[in-house]
């Protein structure tokens, strides 16, 4: 039977979680169980939601109060109960009972039939491989820097050096809305022009994400235009507007374009440890189904980190075999070239190095930022160690000199 | 100059909240600023965000890491930098900055040239008022119980008996979508069918909230269907859709309902001490802002509660002068007839007594319930005390007697 099935990190007393369980199962449900008549029973058992599992773990105590232990329990709710949208599932499972207390969510199964009804990413990693025609190593992202205020041509020298400097992708800074300097419209055209200049001059092709934002409803006839302008893909903040929102822009036939999903505010949900969505599943898995080709999230290195555990979880959920096609992992903030072994050994090869200063910082711009990150990709995949390639090129050296 | 400030609260060292403070007001906007030429900093000086004000509590030590204490920091941002409407407000804010370890979105200013884009309640307490005819007393609500897996005989039967009970609003339960057996147009026509034979019965008015669910681009013709055919009311689980989604349909002339905004999923952001959106902002102020009429939220008595000074904030976010009409506060969950008093003491006469079980769970049922709680506000609006009125009104008695 369609259903989805909910994993829930809870504290309480041991022995207490048998009783919340079914507390849960029911209260978002049919409400009762035990004191329907049989007749009833039979009628409403299609509907009831089912305990599968609690597991808990003693020797784990609440951090602050410690005659609670940390219990993880397993609901089962038919697809029966809800229509098969984002919204109604996240009320089902986690609407009343984010608000009971602490309670976080920590995983959701789709059973196939649901899942079935999800598009996940459009063009997903093969298919932004093969518009690259890059096959044999993660891709490499920069993001503008420092770019409200400025105008357009200052933004087409940044992406200019940016491209030369080897990336395959630039993103807009998801803080640079419509604005009169640097419109839509004219970031799509500008890019496109400066790309191609690029791609003339050095036979290197790189991808511009421009920043889709505005009142929700004028977003899917903004992505359409990009689409005729030619863009490349799109920036989206989708967990300012809610995933469905996404699903719907990625859904649409005369959009077509790859999307971008940026964390943006979705530290309001997963950054608590105990209440909220777990990251893996937000920035993940629901990122994942709602049709996101690419998911930004804080990397497990830099200062702004996720736990190592968690980040790697995300980059799982992003690309195991699933119904759906697989999304880029975009590990972010807190990248420098020297970290290129360890992000290829956490994310392997389908997967973003995304740097901001790690690109704008060195010591020779954009351009020597960009050119150290590939060769440190190559050394990397060569088998030869950072420290013996820098020897051969400069741009990785002065990298390794200034970040270690 | 338009602008929007923000209250964060932060955990750090003593003395270490000014550059932080520093860097967010940045980050945020323009990047850096003591490196850029003067001529830049004169140009960009209009985009940047400013630190207003930095308060150490230096008694509120952090509960796990007694050498941080508590600050709040104000910082504004300029208009200048996003477009108006919340995705872009929020990304703004509290986008990259959810993300950045312990912090909480207190509170946003919004200068008057800002909110002046916002619709805020299309109705607002003195209209909904003004369709009931009641002025007196705070409105009573009651909510279907039990309801997935029934057929629409099951609701309409449940409906009758709460508004025979005397209550002024029913809302649908919130995890009740499109369904087979009462599906949404059918629901608002039943309903509107019962209500009537009811006010010709009783002379009493009830308002039915048909929860509008589905898919995001399906919302706005659902809306408009249900008002062609009559409905009084939509409930909206707006926290899993987004709030720009809530604001348009408020704005669609075509629609002019008035919307209930539910709390379901909102726990994810608003739960946690350290992480995520304050309460009064997001159920309040935002919600209000956006254009709900009325606004759900955990009361402070129940189980699963609210702190009270934070669910009394709340309310006031809701009700107090701003540019924008009063919504309704409707503090919910573990409501019973003996606590009006303390209600009315909390929230005054502009609010919604809002009860579930309080009302279903009385010995007479829901119309024992109803009148419990409609024989309790009347004592106590005349001053009454509920032991005494409940020596005349049998209802109320019983309902003391088994809540206390």
């Amino acid at each position: 039977m369609s259903s989805v099935t909910s994993l829930y990190q809870l504290y309480g007393k041991l022995g207490s979680f048998e009783k919340k369980a079914e507390d849960i199962a029911l209260g978002l449900t049919i409400g009762s169980w035990t004191d329907l008549p049989l007749l009833e029973q039979e009628q409403l058992k299609k509907h009831k939601g089912n305990v599968v599992s609690i597991t808990e773990y003693e020797n784990t105590r609440h951090p602050l109060k410690p005659e609670q232990i940390r219990a993880e329990i397993k609901i089962t709710y038919p697809s029966l109960n809800f229509s098969s949208d984002l919204p109604a599932i996240l009320t089902t499972v986690f609407g009343k009972l984010s608000l009971d207390g602490e309670v976080k969510l920590l995983d959701l199964e789709f059973s196939p039939e649901l899942l079935a009804k999800f598009p996940g990413p459009r063009f997903g990693i093969d298919n932004i491989r093969n518009s690259l025609n890059v096959y044999d190593r993660p891709l490499l992202m920069s993001i503008f820097k420092g770019v409200i205020g400025r105008d357009i041509d200052y933004l087409a020298e940044q992406l200019r050096q940016q491209a030369l400097g080897g990336v395959d992708l630039v993103k807009d800074d998801e803080i640079l809305f419509e604005n009169p300097l640097t419109p839509f419209e004219k970031r799509i055209t500008t890019a496109q022009e400066v790309l191609r200049q690029v791609y003339e001059e050095t036979g290197h092709r790189t991808l511009y994400a421009v920043n889709l934002s505005g009142r929700t409803s004028e977003l899917r006839d903004k992505a359409k235009k990009a689409k005729e302008l030619g863009a490349d893909a799109l920036l989206f903040n989708v967990h300012t507007y809610g995933l469905d929102v996404l699903q719907e822009l990625v859904e649409d036939n005369d959009i077509q374009l790859p999307f971008m999903a940026h964390p943006a505010y979705s530290g309001s949900f997963t950054s608590s440890p105990s209440y909220g969505v777990a990251s893996p599943l937000l920035l993940g898995k629901l990122t994942r189904y709602a049709g996101a080709d690419f998911s930004l999230f804080p990397s497990p290195y830099g200062s702004v980190a996720l736990e190592k555990k968690v980040a790697l979880s995300l980059g799982e959920e992003l690309t195991k075999v699933s119904a759906v096609k697989r999304a880029f992992p975009v590990p972010s903030a807190g990248i420098h070239p020297s970290l290129v072994p360890l992000l290829i050994e956490d994310y392997g090869i389908d997967s973003i190095i995304n740097a901001g200063g790690g690109v704008h910082g060195h010591p020779a711009g954009a351009i020597g930022g960009g050119l150290a990150f590939r060769q440190a990709v190559t050394a990397v995949l060569n088998g030869i160690p950072l420290v013996e390639a820098a020897d051969q090129h400069h741009e990785l050296k002065t990298a390794i000199e200034l970040w270690g």
